[in-house]
């Protein structure tokens, strides 16, 4: 089976759970939402939980896995925490040691997984209000950053948040603005419009995560929370174990966009 | 100090203190958040903040106080989770032993105090947008049921849903829905609008918790999912203790309602 934008969540799910499929997930299944991931052992599940609680703008919580679960109950059906993700990153004391394809072989009966709402989410809608989204025309992974924004600690876990930043014409920021704050469950709003210096950003042509895209005459970027901030938490606090998905590459749901709108 | 409807939060807070004021908040400092309230101790805090999660109608929270500390530090300022409500219920063992209007005597340091929404925070709304809110009208406490909706499990905790109702004429429901709507951290829309019977009221006439009030020629009973349901999950779970504000006894935030609509 070959990818395609418009197969089913299932489907691609599917393909990727057999390691054909690697790649960045935007543009794919429009209309359904996509998640980030960061599973942690239960002892540290509580202070982390709190930590989304306390931060919803860069950490919404779609769904916590049960402990020792690999299975999502309510996001999706058939879906294999540690096999539907494209790319998976290790980090172990703070560090990224590697990333994988499959996680099933480091599996623990006491791991809990967050699965994070994703601004790729809302991508299709900002789509349908006729706003250009340049990472995908340029055949790229969105850009990151880490941004001088604290995050409201809790128990053990701050740090910084980080962002994604998407080109917007002057005559579209409005629309942007208004078209994603009503799925706060992805994240929602933008954080900041406009220079990116405010928010401790020095160079945007030098992503911390993903690709630089181009930002042209009359264009202002754009930056919303990202579900990659529980791995700048993660830099900073060293837990012992965690794993993430590596940035962009995203579980696709079952869940459309528009039922979580309510 | 009397008490006034139109006190700031904190006076009302401190009048509270005093132990001079033990009614229903009700009607007090329109414009402000008001709040429901379960303290368990630490080693079931996760289980149930979990809970909050998945079931964020019922349950919408504002803060989670840090282990062992009595004071709010999101929601309010000088503000004492163990004496700024009117009325507390101790439950063991699933039982209500007590209700009390200071539980100092019983803090402990383990203690992990849930703030949730109420929906007392929207009544302002409705009311500027011409709806009646007949348990004001009245001079009563909002008339809350027990259902026969089940919340989602998490861990150890499971149970149903407690709402409250307002009767609403039929030419104001939509009016109602829209206007709660926009307020989903203090509950937000409606669960149910009509027939008490489909969610398993048996007599509209005898509220589970509060007081009857008068429906109407031509008014309908709407039903809001309520902060009192933590208290249901309670007397179906029993812990071993649980400590929660009485119904209608609500601590009162120095958090606006224009500022839960981000």
């Amino acid at each position: 089976m070959k990818a395609d934008l418009n197969m089913t969540p299932r489907e691609l799910r599917h393909l990727i759970r057999t390691g054909e499929f690697t790649e960045p997930t935007s543009g794919y299944c429009p209309g359904y939402a996509q998640a980030n991931l960061i599973i942690l052992p239960k002892e540290e599940a509580y202070d982390f939980l709190l930590f989304t609680q306390r931060n919803p703008k860069a950490c919404p919580v779609l769904e916590v896995t049960d402990v020792g679960s690999r299975l999502t109950k309510f996001v999706a059906k058939d879906c294999d925490i540690d096999t539907d993700f494209p790319k998976y990153r290790i980090y172990e004391n703070g560090i990224m040691k590697e990333e994988v394809t499959d996680i099933s072989s480091y599996w623990r009966d006491d791991f809990v997984a967050f699965v994070i709402g994703c601004s790729f989410s809302f991508e299709s809608e900002m789509i349908e209000a006729g706003i250009e989204i340049r990472h995908n025309t340029e055949h790229c992974n969105v850009p990151m950053y880490m941004t001088n924004i604290d995050c409201i600690p809790a128990g053990k876990f701050s740090g910084k948040m980080v962002v994604s930043m998407r080109p917007i014409p002057y005559s579209q920021i409005v629309k942007a603005v208004t078209v994603t704050a009503t799925l706060p469950k992805v994240h929602g709003s933008p954080i900041h419009i406009g220079d990116p210096s405010m928010i401790g950003i020095k160079d945007i042509a030098k992503p911390d995560f993903g690709d630089p895209v181009t930002i042209k005459d009359g264009e202002v970027p754009v930056f919303w929370p990202c579900g990659v901030t529980p791995q700048s938490i993660v830099m900073n606090v060293k837990p012992k174990l965690a794993i993430t998905h590596a940035p962009g590459h995203m579980l696709v749901l079952d869940v459309k966009n528009v039922s979580l709108k309510e």
